[in-house]
């Protein structure tokens, strides 16, 4: 038996039941986070947290649950289930709607789970990524922050899909690389790491920090900047990271293969510093 | 005591009650109609029901509720509820989270609500519109379909409330006037009757179809074309056409009246005619 955390309470999943007044479900008016736990613990679980409350500021929810009660909370969730290596959700949404067809202040639903991450995915080899025709806009809010409006990312998901691929390459409107649906791109180019800077309409990734902070331990030249589709096709590395799936190497964008066509050695270089950093 | 319908079936609307797992909640992975009805009956129910058929289509939602069963159960839901004048809402989602990160095929939830109109608002005397800095674009399916993503609507509306307006007047990425954040956007210029097209990152308003019929029918010449905040500046009237508002002059956008600052004749003749319509 699987449990949640339903408005601060621990409850079995299938009992959980939400309200159909509420303004997630109605409206997508509320945010999320996905962490990752290892060993019973969620990794930089204070960093999500943050990310969480600039969100919530941004879009005024109020402070109904302080960053230390989530903390506690998801500390007991996973301790219910008795997780060890698990991937966990919280979702935030404005309840029950009753104030107008503007964002205004309100006590939250929280919603909390857990759930086992499954054994290591294919992915493992590469991912194959394909450009798709959904743009993501500077001028959407919706695109810096994890908010319940997932259907562009959705849609972007399903063309990648029908065209063969694992991914969906996203540009932003001025036809500049972006993001992926989930996760954050890097490439490696003339001996620099490459990612889009936070002005691009992309998440700001808890694991793309981290990604930042172990290349520039490691002396690797950064470069916070926008570039091209053309520049794409010439770097000599790419790969994908988020707080789920870490670093994972990108190996083909559309027909065309991402250096020798096999993941590169800063890539392996950044996996490896990764793990020895969520390892207990 | 307010019935809903959940599911095809009829129950008392503070028993009805959702799954954590529904993709609706979780991810806005979810469409949704909102009509009005008179007198018991919904206006251009068919219209909305094929509209909302061709967002399925788009969407990948399997036709588990086909059109006449949904009419069906909107007359169902009216007559349990002893509703003559009413706003309905239906809304189908793509049910319990089980096939992955994209749009497949799914069996929805079907959710239809519905409520007492409440006396005509203030709005009559005219709106007043703010240019906001949200941006809806071309290259996203969400603002062509009536979907669970409503954030960018919200977050616009909630930037004319802030700036002392009525409603948010949204632009295109390009910086041509798009749409208000609940209705379609018409202007007067030369005596001609200016809306932006179907091209335009717009939703095809059943309301705004009606008012280029009835203006058809009256000779009034008909411009579906792209349009600047300049040309909107300087035109004689403009107004907002969606299913539950109806037609609602503007009178100011910003701080520049529209016309005299009243609403105008060809306004005024629109609303006859479509109050015409709708009286039973």
């Amino acid at each position: 038996m699987a449990f949640v955390i339903l408005n601060g309470g621990l409850l079995d999943a299938e009992q959980a039941a939400l309200r159909i007044d509420d303004r997630g479900f109605l409206l997508g008016d509320g945010l999320f986070e996905t962490m990752r736990a290892y060993d019973g613990r969620v990794f930089r679980l204070e960093a999500h947290l943050e990310r969480l409350a600039r969100s919530r500021a941004a879009f005024r929810l109020d402070e109904d649950y302080p960053p230390a009660e989530l903390a506690q909370l998801v500390e007991r969730l996973l301790a219910a289930n008795e997780l060890a290596d698990a991937r966990v959700r919280i979702t935030l949404t404005r309840g029950r709607h009753a104030g107008g067809m503007y964002l205004y202040p309100a006590s939250p639903l929280l919603l909390i789970t857990a759930a086992p991450m499954p054994a290591a995915g294919p992915a493992s080899a590469g991912l194959t990524l394909a450009y798709v025709g959904v743009r993501f806009s500077e001028h959407n809010p919706i695109f810096r922050h994890k908010t319940l409006n997932r259907l562009p990312h959705l849609l972007a998901r399903t063309e990648a899909a029908q065209a063969g691929a694992d991914e969906a390459l996203i540009l932003d409107e001025r036809g500049n690389v972006a993001t992926a649906s989930t996760g954050n791109l890097f490439a490696v180019y003339r001996g620099q790491l490459f990612t889009p800077p936070l002005a691009a309409p992309i998440l700001p990734g808890i694991t793309r920090a981290e990604v930042l902070r172990l290349a520039r331990s490691e002396g690797i030249p950064i470069r916070e900047d926008f570039f091209s589709p053309l520049m794409l096709a010439g770097v000599a590395e790419a790969f994908l990271a988020n707080s789920v799936s870490e670093i994972v190497p990108i190996v083909k964008v559309d027909a065309n293969p991402i250096g020798s066509g096999q993941p590169g050695p800063v890539t392996a270089t950044l996996q490896k510093l990764y793990r020895a950093l969520v390892q207990p």
